[in-house]
């Protein structure tokens, strides 16, 4: 059956168009520095905010309208499938995402639930023989349920532990299964509500072997995916052991496992952790550890996850510049881990609100090439540090000095002269390239 | 002498000049929605941020490079007035706003304050008889010296009280003489420390006390400026009494003032407040009390006021929207109560700071023009609020209903059919008219 | 049936007692300062927290262990009120609070839904007869249904504002048939989620107009509870129009309604809303405007409301000493808002946290109680204002004084010497006080 | 001369004590644990708060009544050693801390700020010689100076990272000189204003050579001391690179410096960042990284640094909890890195408000001790924990199990009983204990 009848295929049109259900900036073909914007963006549709969300928060009940919700267990995970293939074909976009309770309902036991997801995925991969469309990523919803009640790997009850990893196993061959290119590991529940009751060490110990085994077992069944840990700071939790990317990349070097790791880099999770999206890439990014996105946006003035679709361009230009700085995703993408707002609330709205996401990043992409084409900020940058390019300031980079040298040619210094930072200016130059790249 | 020697007169070049001393944006002749730009925007200089500060900040010493520091004393004064004009003049700007203490050094005494003050209004005014440039509004700082540490007008000393009494009726004259067009009130330290050694009771009353005398003496001498209070929630008090515009409204409504005065509303404050920019605004429109606008921006990761120059243009479209359905400002403006970075030290960042903040607010008018004369906001809200132009909304919104013919229509209701909000269509059209309103 | 089969009467055993079902510091009938505690202190037992709350959060489905959920739909409603009576008299506890849909189902129209409602009031009355427990305020949830999505007063849709008069009317019947001493107004969705769309003075006029029908219905049936303002800045809206109490105060004074209405100040959206628990009560009792208190705390490094139960001593201290400074709350109580925590899911539990909750208001009572029979914060803070009580700072107080005058002393001065507000030491001595109030 | 004529030498009178001037709680020969109080909590006296501070604030001028500003230059340099030597002897404090300019003024030249400095530090050795007091570190100012404007070894100009690195090696020399326990690198500018001009990976890689460089003279000196990083999330900068201990220790583990460096973690610091004091404290424990703590607190709902003393009583026990948990802190102490209330301007200020934090963790100390000797967290945490001492708990931990063990014994479980975690309960208990430790 059909299940969006009022639109139909999504198609560029051009900024000046006034058409809800067009591309205004998006052209998956348009090439943009030698890759198609298709390519670069590899925009995915996240499964459980399109298909199984219902708009529900903590002070009211959901007010989704789904035409699939006319069915119930198995035919509605059956029928999201449908609906799902019917989206993604015109929404035209190339990758989708899902946790394994998004897709098929739990059964009354572990075997129960793995063979409702053995029918889906058997449904899925049919369904993708016929489509372009491909497994970014997936993972398994280690949170939801109350036996994940104080966590999953870091559980104070080993019954929980094993039970987590029986689900990771079983996501590691659903995502051999169908091809994912990234396997995402998201802690919801892997912190604390208080450090009163709470073995630190212990439950750290355990999460770092549990993703061990878990290498080992990707290993094991030949599935090379790219592992990505999603940091957040809280929410659920009080305090997530996956703070930031920084705590990540300090927990992956501890346990020896930043090798078989990257990060998959949420905007609002940064926000929520002090700081800003592009801080979070670029952290990632030069340690050689940036893996995959959830492009979406919080809202500065609320201290929750609120999941946004990804409408600012400042922050989409600067989440570009640093993913091509980065020479892309490699196996990871664009998801958009965002939710339409409880008041939009249509099936109409779902299209809307991508439409909207991907256009803002189309902007972002045009905008952030342009920067580097111009090399906007690498000149300054270039400028800015010039002193470490020969002299004292090259010994220093080239590790050809110490404390007794450097102390002489303070002693040495008559002035110090630095010059402005220059922000309010750069940040006028951000405004005009963002303004006069594009026309009606 | 001269003191910005290496920058000219600044001129509209358009958004493709490279030029860092040339509007881009900002045409101060360009109609739009039919008047100037400059008759809309109304941009003031404040001479504190641009001839006063030094950019120190809790750990450092100051960084900026002012030409005028050669000078000490009643000098130095004299030769911000001198700079002043020049950059008055070069920027093209038609208004500044000062506090007492930026343009005169205290004295030793009250009178040798006063007798500071005087030469300097004379100097001033007499620049200002060859010059475009006017008064928005002048204030008395009354929170840096000592005598303040416990609150002006809510000190817990009578003296101080007084003190400050006499320094607002000293500005009430200057103002007057300066032909001010509104006189603001930022009690920077009208709050608390701790509550626990505060009598709020007898600090609010006196605040109350203090209002009505200032409203008493301007209308004595004859000075018929806009009050204004300026909120602020906290920041160098714990708490202060005007948090944000409806505790204001609240404070001045229960002690009688609401008709005397109007708000100065800073996008920074508001933001430390919890509230957007565009709130603020907005409130105080539809109660009546948007009198002036202190145009900068703060940065939604710090907690702190960092008075940054207002280059989002998010927000400047937003509150630019808000001014013009207030049909402008009356007698205030928009007054950069923004600060050159630390790191941007020079004299001139100072234009480049100013020019960024300028054509930031120029892009804001214009694409809120558009959007008002494309009734983009307008004809949403019509179509959302239809229901109360006729039948029992029309009867509600004239007050010709009780609880008993609500009850008696909802009983009869089958359903209810609430209409999609559409917030992500809403936003990407936003940024169509951002994106397509200028080319390079 | 019995629903608590562990627990028994909790009754008073002292500090010393390790009973987890004792009260440590609450003993009902202890006088302090005149009355008993439990004349004093007025607890409440929330019953959505108590009996309808399911623990679930934004990721995870509820965790709760409750016995009366073996029933369905009014079963379960009756099951409740077994158990909420059985709890209240085991707590020993004199009030509850309730939601319409928290004691009742809806059913498929209102007419059915006002069935339900008075099926289980008339058991709630029955029950009431035989127990020393009252209804200290009930309130109409004007949030939770879809209908509500866009708001009830402040809906964009006529039809939800009438469906919303309707309900609170009926929540009027309900309390004049209960006995209820105050009826609360808590707007959940009186607010908006975006300015872009929102018309905010025809929502904040009818916001105005439902309370002057509610105001003039409830003179109607002769029903004559305190109505209650409950402030909260967000959550679930972006912006709820009765953010803090100021703004509240604003909005009743706006609409000539702050006669009838007083406010029912939660700790929690206190701090959410940047203020301090006892700012907020201490802002409401000078402006005569403190009815009733939400007890309970939140985690101040979380940006959303959680509601826990109130054991920050330093809080209790500081809130009880606001209420004894208002010669108590009147018609209000300390209604425990508050929720276990997602981990702390048996029955039991919710002993245990009421429990801490009492034990933890009693503290602050008897601690607030003797600092002020001993005049701690009394003698600090007529020593700090001395300078008002004669003098320019008496004339000042009497308004008989003016700029002229103050000008006249200020010129005067000589030197100003203000005091040290020694922050430090007062806080030291709370700590003296908390920690030697108490023994083994 | 005498600077603090009013203040005799502070003793320990107990809790009943009303001298303003009396530890209350601290009583240093108390043997708390089988050490005497002095021993375990290794009080420090900031000497920049104490003697350097003039308590301004970016909206006011200094407040602070200081005897020793009668001085100038290295004379007022003089008679601040003289004012702290008379400061420690009274307030009977075992240790201090400074950075190089808090103790002597920079010169013209960086040969003159070191002659200035060996002037004044064999001043202080000589003082030390007749005195306990010891120190328990030292650090060098590189922020409050315009050069540092963009960071010191973080910064774009290679100059000014030599000028760093000399004052670094004099910092080294002299702690070494008068026998520093630990060095402190407080990174105040190593960060960013924004990352539009920021090449973080150059920055960042100079900051560990920088630290390579600073541990290979400490070892070619002879210097022993424990170098120590203290993490800041932000402020001054924009964002700092040790923003947390978690990132600290990803950072220290990147450049191989993990066995070189440990942490000063601050309260108020960990608060900046998302964390709790205690938070930060178990990180660093369990990691081994646990080196000294700078005792302050913050205030939850302002967003910048206030240092304020310690005196929260609840932050005390858990920060002392972690501390007892570690065997204490090595070289470390607890140093008073908190400053008086800007309000709180008077010498005798300084000695209320040290005798506040000391009682404050005088009180922390012992609740923490008896809370340890009841086992009241460890049998909780026991109790939690148990499933992994036996059967597949035990295999987890012992790393004998896998994937497929794991889903075997999933498969296998028929329910999983997860156990409440009492949060309340515990709450309470603390509350008890808090309550119950001290009789007046």
């Amino acid at each position: 059956m059909t299940y969006f009848k009022t639109v139909n295929k999504v198609n560029y049109e051009g900024a000046a168009s006034t058409n809800p259900y067009a591309f205004k900036f998006y052209n998956p073909e348009e090439v943009v520095g030698g890759k198609t914007m298709e390519e670069i963006l590899r925009f995915g549709v996240a499964y459980w905010h399109t298909f199984t969300e219902d708009l529900s928060d903590p002070f009211g009940t959901g007010t989704a309208i789904r035409p699939w919700n006319q069915y119930k267990g198995l035919d509605l995970a059956k029928a999201r499938v449908e609906a799902a293939f019917e989206f993604f074909e015109k929404l035209n976009v190339p990758y989708f995402c899902f946790h394994d309770v998004d897709i098929a309902p739990e059964g009354d036991t572990l075997k129960e639930t793995n063979a409702n997801l053995d029918t889906i995925v058997a449904m899925i991969k049919n369904y993708m023989k016929d489509s372009k469309v491909k497994l970014l990523w997936n993972t398994a919803n280690n949170f939801s349920h109350p036996r994940f009640v104080h966590g999953a790997a870091s559980s104070n009850h080993a019954d929980v532990f094993a039970y987590a990893a029986a689900k990771v196993k079983k996501g590691l061959e659903v995502g051999k299964e169908l091809g994912a290119e990234s396997y995402v590991f998201w802690g919801g529940r892997e912190g604390y509500e208080t450090l009163l009751n709470t073995d630190m060490k212990l439950e750290m110990d355990n999460l770092g072997r549990f993703f061990h085994m878990a290498v080992d077992y990707s290993k094991e069944i030949g599935f090379d995916a790219q592992f990505l840990i999603e940091p957040k700071p809280k929410e659920p939790t009080t305090h997530q052991y996956d703070f930031d990317v920084a705590s990540g990349y300090a927990f992956l070097q501890r346990y020896g496992l930043q090798d078989d790791f990257k990060f998959n880099i949420e905007a609002n999770h940064a926000t929520l952790a002090g700081h800003t999206f592009e801080h979070e890439l670029r952290y990632a990014r030069i340690h050689g550890m940036l893996g995959s996105v959830d492009a979406n946006q919080g809202h500065p003035l609320l201290g929750w996850d609120t999941d946004e679709f990804p409408t600012d361009i400042y922050s989409n230009v600067l989440a570009m510049y640093e993913i091509l700085k980065n020479n892309g995703l490699g196996n990871g993408g664009l998801n958009f881990d965002a939710k339409v707002r409880r008041g939009s609330f249509t099936p109409e709205d779902l299209f809307r609100a991508h439409i909207a996401g991907m256009d803002g990043f189309a902007v972002g992409l045009k905008v952030a090439q342009r920067l580097i084409d111009d090399k906007v900020l690498e000149n300054i940058v270039d400028d800015r540090y010039e002193s470490y390019r020969s002299g004292i300031g090259l010994d220093i980079v080239e590790g050809k000095t110490d404390f007794h040298q450097l102390e002489k040619h303070a002693l040495e210094l008559t002035d110090i002269t630095n010059k402005s930072g220059k922000l309010e200016q750069i940040k006028a130059t951000i405004n005009q390239y963002l303004l006069t790249t594009f026309v009606k």
